[in-house]
């Protein structure tokens, strides 16, 4: 397959042959592959009729929830899983994942993407690609950047300032794509800055390519591309979906007419006959269907986060209890979200089916509400009756309805749920709710009524089971939150700015997305970044830190100090106290999910690259580690530290350079600077009228104040100035020597 | 004076003589005219050798303080006294006044600013220019535009976007221009989306002139102008300080060489000259020194600020107390800040003098603390002591030190302040604080210790006088909050992104500066925008409104139910539930400041404006008054609503054009746009294969709610889309016809 390929054929390449295949060449003897939606599931579309329904598939836990697990090793396995269904389809690439950062709860598609911080995002993702691609099948990266919300998606600028874009929006695809280099990224539908992300040069070639290396190929979201021709000289290498023959057309005029630098057509055809190339060196293969479910089971048990459990209500006893299970999702589980990550799952685990089949005692059902989330006065009633004559009842209530394409206006469960929890809380005191939500929901005040709480996510096909397996204990919970629960919706840092108006958007938090912001703004949170109980407890030891070439390493011992084995996500914040740039108050650098049985001591070893602890700075282009002492708050939580250590980083070398328009106070904040310019105040001051305004001003402290912010070159203009602006250039010289 | 002027005597006009005065053009008999820093006194420099040391003139209120009294009427008088006294000095334009919205409450410069608020400020700012101006001095409007930090002044852009600097940071000087035409309006030292502020085109000519109909001449801040040519290009007329004549000559060059327009200079310099001969016309002058220190006074004992009084502690009776005065600045009184507006004052008045001329008991001081702020065990010491054994203990406490040139770093009162507050309240129940501050401080936790504190801002050199007539009732109190006292800077909506960093700050809370913000994010506060408490009390009547044709009137009965004589700020703050763009959940747009005998009732008249009611559309380019029901909170501060009336207010008449870019959701929106895209779709539908993707899209919910936000012509790239590219232009015209 080395044939040339005429300027058609190459431009052909470069957009789908249909909406899940790419364009053959017969006569080069380039094979169509297929690529497919994920990202927690192969959704190959079953009739050419329907785009969102799929032949079966094990639906796994969508990302909101297998991110809770903070475990990379059970991302890599469901990844490798993914791998090899899309084998068994006959599918080259997988649409996933989405590592774009939850900047608000209201996000339609958070239910896709892991976390509101781009570390645990970064490195979950990372084996979850590792895991897909060791099987022969590309990932895509998505959605390539700044893709934060379904209002106006396809045409929204992000207006973004380069550090936050940088530490936050860009980091964890930086980290993957570094780290496992997936196949492909997908370019995202929005505008970064008024940019077109499709058309965008500095992101798909200037970023991606040339800073970090990546190697494969860039696909456009479907229907992102607006402008084929400056698509491929920003970077975009595949359209989908096609056919586009106009567009086709377009590349082949503007290469002819020399619009279009010919080597950047090529090299995109070249790309895609090489994704074609490597997608073809992949086995056909099969997979246990019961063996995939198994694992879509352990993964959600894993995610659920046990928010609340007092009294230790919770785990509940198999035998010798009445339970009352109540709430239309036990029945008709919520286990995914809407749009173009839909699976048509191999099978389906409901809580009720699996809660009878574990309790030996009498299981009581009713709806509470309706399937839409609607009052009915009826079912609320038989529920609380049931509840009233239950020992336990567990509540089942979630979101109604997420979706990619719409953002959510809400944060509240639907009215009828609420009412439906506080009724039943209000008669029986052994009161469970069990959440069902893609993205996050309030819970106050209504948490405050009932002593336990399970935050159980979007959890795939065999939620049912996994949730029955945490509420009567086979699974110990150690998920944590990866996204914080604020009291309210208008408490979060996003709130002011999301979704934007007329087509912009404004990421007017900066940095302080998320637990960021929260912490900044002093703001109490319902539950914070990272938390989650267990049915043990778990002690910490001193925390010890050393400092390595590529990072620093942290040991801590963690003691089960219960009766029952389980895990400790261990996590490890940073803050640099005086820091010459902004900051967030702490920011999660490392984390280690350990298992550790009941009375054991393990000592979890958290690492932190070096790279990670590097900030963006605007002024030199570049990331820069600063020297100093930071703070290393290990804990279980983004607001419970249990040990602190400090460590002294050395800074990378970095000195800006004086330059004219370096205001005073700069020059004398360095050391070269300040004996050039003093040099050059004394003289100028010895040889000056001691009436003239500068002399004056130089000698005062009030206005030496008021001039500290002057750039020298505007000094220079200041009739009677120390400083003549003939003597700038020398000056400059003399102080970056 | 009408000869014509060569362009080397053009350029020479259009930069100043020396620092305080323009170039005087012999030739052509054009003398040299004075301006001098306001904006709170004219501050005539007395000595080449000290650009800062002013002879003596009447330091009135600065603006921090002025503002606080909420009263047009006070404001237009302090103008008229000012141009008085710049007639007696000769001074031809004073600096002021300041509306630059007070961002943070860090600001350096904020105590020579108004508000936060910009209807506040703008009504404020037009009284005063108006009573200046009256006397045949010019004002000069500062600092044009979005100067709200001292930190990196001079180059540091202010990023934001346009709806948020029309409606709030250019709102002021909209109103100021269009009602009381300034002769001068003055260019800020920063950039504006990286434009310096005096090369800024579109600031200077296009709104400023072009819409707001500016009539007078635009000067530099001192030191602002970078580069000549490129100022005057933009609409700077006037560059200060000078001689400049390097540019001067570099103005003549680029004249010469075609790459300035000759008539841009030749303007600029008729506005120059404009400027002299207006000023020429004024009389000379005197004034009275003691009828201006009586109405610094006046001022003064308005702006004070009652912000808490349990058990009616004050006012303090006069007679048969033992009174503790504690705190070095009863004696040295904080009561201006520092840099260009500082003024030498005619006389200055101490509170301690003041208290002990008007009490009849024993009088005793402690300074408390040094005059840095520092701790001192033995004067606190004394302090504590006297306290004891004094009926009444009054701490005047406050900012250390408020300059242009520096932000602040911090919102507390100095440890020793805060220790001589604490403990003087632990041994005196009846404690009065009395704050000196230029911007806001902090009161928490402190002040629920003490049952009386006063906010003294900044009075001016009669603040020691004005502040015993308010602690003994010779003027009952009725100064507001301009701005909110938070209570933590963490919590100010701008705290995030001040004071940025590296050359650029993120207006980041965009429209939501001040209470807008702590409103929209559901913060408590310790004192709201708007607050402030009185001797007597009032009672409000129902709220009537009626529409006019140029805006709304409210009127409202207020009873003074005390028996004191007062004065009720009435405020009117308005919301649109269910507004198509996002705004501020309240926004003051009218007050009404009145006097009510104890026992009477008046009527109190608001007037809305209609043009306050519009928000600024980004996609239209103009402002747009949204019809709907109009809600009007009429209440004693932005946080205690009295009475709420419903308007309706027409809308103006505006339509978005559909455009292919328009989305499908857009169209859909769109009454005429849904019949011609509900056309088009059902009879391609009706030509398509039923199975293609398209089809199949528009018939199912949930397709619909992905493609909402899909342009038109992004849709008609699909393969299989219902719509054709070609037949986009005639949708279009069809849409709009």
């Amino acid at each position: 397959m080395s044939s040339e390929l005429t300027t058609a054929e190459q431009a052909a390449l470069t957009s789908g042959g249909d909406f899940w295949h790419t364009t053959p060449v017969e006569r080069a003897g380039i094979p169509a592959v297929t690529v497919t939606d994920g990202p927690h599931g192969v959704r190959m579309q079953a009739s050419s009729g329907d785009l969102l329904a799929g032949v079966p598939a094990t639906c796994f836990p969508p990302a909101v929830a297998s991110a809770s697990t903070w475990d990379p090793e059970l991302l890599r396995r469901m990844g490798e899983a993914l791998g090899d269904e899309c084998r068994a389809q006959d599918v080259a690439v997988l649409l996933g994942p989405g590592v774009n950062i939850k900047r608000s709860p209201l996000g339609g598609r958070n239910f896709e993407y892991f976390s509101e911080d781009p570390i645990l995002t970064g490195v979950l993702a990372t084996e979850w690609v590792r895991g897909l691609q060791s099987r022969g099948v590309g990932a895509s990266l998505k959605h390539f950047a700044v893709n934060s919300q379904e209002t106006d998606r396809m045409r929204v600028s992000a207006d973004i300032d380069e550090r936050t874009l940088r530490e936050i929006y860009l980091r964890a695809f930086q980290r993957v794509v570094i780290k496992s280099q997936p196949w492909t990224v997908m370019c995202a539908y929005n505008k970064v800055n008024g940019v077109y992300a499709s058309e965008h040069h500095w992101l798909l070639t200037e970023v991606l390519r040339d800073e970090w290396g990546f190697e494969g190929l860039v696909v456009s979201d479907w229907g992102a591309v607006v402008d084929r021709v400056k698509s491929v000289a920003a970077g975009l290498d595949l359209t989908m979906p096609g056919p586009d023959a106009e567009g086709d057309a377009a590349l082949v005029d503007a290469v002819d007419a020399g619009r279009l630098d010919a080597a950047l057509l090529k090299t995109s055809a070249e790309r895609v006959r090489k994704l074609i190339e490597k997608a073809g060196a992949r086995p056909a293969g099969g997979y246990d269907a019961e063996a995939h479910h198994a694992l879509a089971r352990e993964i959600a048990g894993r995610a659920i986060v046990l928010l609340k459990n007092d009294d230790d209500l919770l785990p509940l006893p198999a035998d010798g209890i009445t339970v009352g299970v109540l709430g239309e999702f036990a029945r008709t589980p919520r286990y995914q979200g809407g749009g173009s990550s839909q699976i048509t799952p191999t099978r389906l685990d409901d809580a009720l089916t699996e809660i009878t089949a574990t309790a030996t005692g009498p299981v009581r059902f009713a709806a509470g509400y309706t399937a839409d989330g609607d009052t009915d006065e009826a079912l609320l009633a038989e529920a609380v009756e049931i509840a009233r004559h239950s020992d336990v009842a567990i509540v089942f209530v979630g979101s109604v309805h997420e979706t990619e394409g719409a953002d959510r206006d809400s944060l509240d469960l639907p009215a009828a749920q609420i009412a439906l929890i506080e009724r039943v809380a209000a008669v029986n005191p052994r009161t469970v709710v069990v959440l069902s939500n893609g993205a996050v929901i309030t819970t106050k005040p209504w948490d405050e009524k009932v002593p336990a709480l399970l935050e159980g996510w979007l959890l795939g096909q065999a939620g049912g089971s996994a949730l029955a397996d945490v509420l009567f204990g086979r699974v110990n919970p150690s998920g944590r939150l990866a996204e914080t629960i604020p009291v309210k919706l208008a408490h979060h840092p996003s709130y002011l700015d999301f979704p934007g108006e007329h087509g912009h958007v404004r990421y007017g938090e900066g940095l302080h997305v998320g637990y960021r912001g929260f912490d900044a703004q002093d703001r109490e949170v319902a539950y914070p970044f990272g938390f989650g109980l267990s049915y043990t407890t778990f002690s910490y030891g001193a925390a010890r830190a050393s400092v390595t070439a590529t990072g620093v390493e942290i040991r801590v011992r963690v003691t089960n100090t219960g009766s029952r084995d389980g895990r400790e996500v261990v996590q490890a914040y940073v803050s640099l106290p005086g820091s010459r740039v902004r900051r967030a108050p702490r920011e999660l650098k490392a984390f280690a999910n350990v298992p550790v049985a009941a009375g054991e001591t393990v000592e979890a070893v958290l690492t932190i690259d070096r790279d990670d602890l590097a900030y963006w700075d605007t002024r030199l282009g570049r990331w820069l580690v600063e020297g100093g002492e930071y703070l290393v708050a290990v804990g279980s939580s983004s607001r419970d530290p249990r040990a602190t250590v400090t460590v002294h980083i050395a800074g990378d070398p970095a000195r800006i350079p004086l330059t004219a328009e370096s205001s005073v106070g700069e020059w004398f904040a360095d050391q070269r600077g300040a004996e050039v310019l003093g040099k050059a105040f004394a003289s100028a001051t010895a040889g000056a009228a001691s009436d003239s305004p500068i002399a004056a001003m130089t000698a005062d402290p009030e206005m030496l104040m008021m001039l500290g912010s002057l750039p020298l070159s505007r000094m220079a203009k200041f009739p009677g100035s120390p400083l003549r602006a003939e003597a700038l250039d020398g000056l400059v010289a003399d102080a970056n020597s």
